[in-house]
């Protein structure tokens, strides 16, 4: 690691590490766990009044025909599109979707799904007790209300989604991407459950499990650290890596590990700042549209002198896993593309710094990224 | 570590991990965040009603006169005594002590101290809101409501009451030394600082230290396992082994270490159980009144056909650090102490049968215990 090739900045006033207060780890019997936890949200009610909502991702829907959900009779389910991620608009419809359903608040809420559909559970469970629409409440501390109940399941490990305090949105209005940054945005429960990541893509597994190799090696490779979230991304890494290098990165064993590691990745990540990566990443999905997972993973190709251990080390776990990253042929990007994809990097201010100091504009300028950019 | 050299016990169902959901990593600024979150938890009250009780270590406001607690004008601070382990007794009797200084709830309490201090706020809080007496609540899950809000700050590390969700107390009615195990015992808020941890005295800073080292070696010596509880374990067995074989094991960096590797052992433990050591030690404590953390150093004389790693490394490290470990003359116990002692290690049957199997009694007959304790 690089940990010791920066100058730490120390930490001035606090660090807030919020963590999500009830993580069940069922292997083979998370629908079964997911109803109990249900029923005890409901319990008091009259079977009527307490239907819970499952949000269930489209592509798991599709893929896991059949797999119990642990839903009954008077919930409602509701399939969240992964084409596109969240925005202020779709958490907003959700949520007239839910109102339009009863008129009263549902006993729960339940996030079946990766990150979309997750991040899309927390926000709806924000409106639906704190009224208004979603664009009001991103941001920082600026929900006054916790939530209806809400319990996170992964079908897909990486995004940290399922421990994070946040739920992402992209405002089509102001252009932000930006979350609901909150402790009512951590889920009250979470289901980690192997089966349910059974139908993932060997490809799709890979990119998005690396979401969380990367924040984690951004985070200890960084200057503003705190040894609480430096021991989550340090144990996470190590089960990240021990899937990627092992024989078969799909056994239910790796997927447990790499549904532990995702969710001790999430929880890392609230208490520290990504790089380099991100923000590269970040600029390759608003200006050319890449998803999440895969930008940070052609965004490694401009890694090797900034994270060089990692950078091999990334290389040899794709080709191990025999993935293929794909490129954006970054050579060929037009001019007005490499000055957005310049300008959209250099917004990231806090993660910049994490990386490079608090100088890092002396050492990453405009013409430096579009260089890195042409790597891609 | 001697983690292949069991069969692992699959997990049956489910396990649940409670995590407290707020922990602040404060070095050197720990006072003005538990001031905040009393602050917070005051919010939207009249000052005069507003009132936070803190439960303060007697040990540590002798030490650590002068040190800034966070308390403010209408606080109530009581002094907890360290000599006795807390008890149903000693939780009523602060219940009712509180209850006598107002009519009105506190808005919050603070358990300011060891272990003995937190457990003692966690019992105290609880029997404020859900009412009777503490025998009534020891047990699973029994209490149905939640307590007053209630924010730890450990002053000595090792225990992990700050992040466990129980509050063991002894019942002299019953014998039975037994927590309120229940979600309403975590904290809903921990304060990290290591300025706090200054003033313990070196050898029992170690003892109380190791008692995250042995339940760490337990539990992932153990049978019955799980992945997020290995994880963390994993983690907080590296910052104890970084502390105990540094230089200088109280220094502010090593103290922090500590701070971070107790709070994630405590949450390991909640998902895992112990081994032959804390049963040997409780033993001890009981029969012969020693306190759990050197009485669990005292055990580790008997661990060498058990933990034969751990074992050395750890009398290495007591070596080191220049402790000296008590012996409470094993050789010469009396038959009547040492019936006493085999019968309370064997009713500790789950931690048995994770450290030898469920067919432990065959591989640790009564014989076989009293050579055991006579080497200590």
């Amino acid at each position: 690691m690089r940990t010791t090739l920066v100058d730490p900045i120390p930490i001035v006033g606090a660090i807030t590490q919020s963590l999500v207060p009830d993580v069940v780890i069922s292997p083979g019997n998370g629908s079964s766990q997911v109803a109990d936890k249900v029923r005890q949200a409901r319990m008091g009610l009259r079977p009527a009044e307490g239907f819970a909502v499952f949000f269930v991702d489209d592509f798991f829907e599709a893929a896991s025909r059949g797999v119990d959900l642990g839903a009954d009779g008077p919930d409602l389910i509701i399939s969240v599109p992964t084409e596109h991620e969240p925005s202020t608009t779709s958490a907003d419809s959700f949520t007239a979707q839910v109102r339009d359903h009863s008129r009263t608040l549902p006993v729960a809420i339940v996030g079946f799904g990766g990150g979309i559909t997750m991040d899309t559970a927390k926000a709806v469970s924000n409106l639906l007790t704190n009224g208004g629409t979603a664009d009001r409440y991103q941001g920082w501390d600026l929900l006054p209300m916790p939530g209806v109940h809400k319990i996170g399941v992964p079908t897909i490990s990486g995004t940290g989604a399922e421990s994070s305090r946040t739920c992402v949105l992209s405002n089509a209005r102001t252009g932000a991407k930006l979350g609901m940054n909150s402790k009512f945005s951590l889920f009250n429960s979470i289901v980690l459950d192997p089966t349910f990541s059974e139908s993932v893509p060997r490809d799709q597994y890979f990119y998005t499990g690396m979401d969380t190799y990367m924040h984690c090696i951004e985070s200890l490779g960084g200057r503003f650290r705190n040894v609480f979230a430096d021991a989550l991304s340090r144990e996470s890494l190590r089960l990240v890596r021990s899937v990627f290098n092992s024989d078969d990165m799909m056994s239910f064993e790796s997927r447990m590990d790499l549904m532990t590691a995702s969710c001790l990745g999430g929880m890392a990540i609230a208490g520290s700042y990504v790089g380099l990566i991100h923000p590269m990443s970040a600029a390759l999905s608003i200006v050319l549209g890449t998803h999440h997972g895969v930008a940070n993973c052609i965004a490694m190709r401009a890694m090797k002198d900034y994270y060089p251990t990692e950078y091999e080390e990334f290389w040899a776990m794709a080709d191990r896993q025999g993935v293929e990253i794909p490129t954006v042929n970054g050579a060929s990007l037009t001019q007005s593309e490499l000055d957005g994809l310049v300008a959209s990097t250099l917004v990231h201010e806090r993660p910049l710094s994490n990386a490079l100091g608090l100088d890092f504009g002396r050492r990453l300028g405009s013409g430096r990224l579009m260089e890195l950019f042409a790597l891609l």
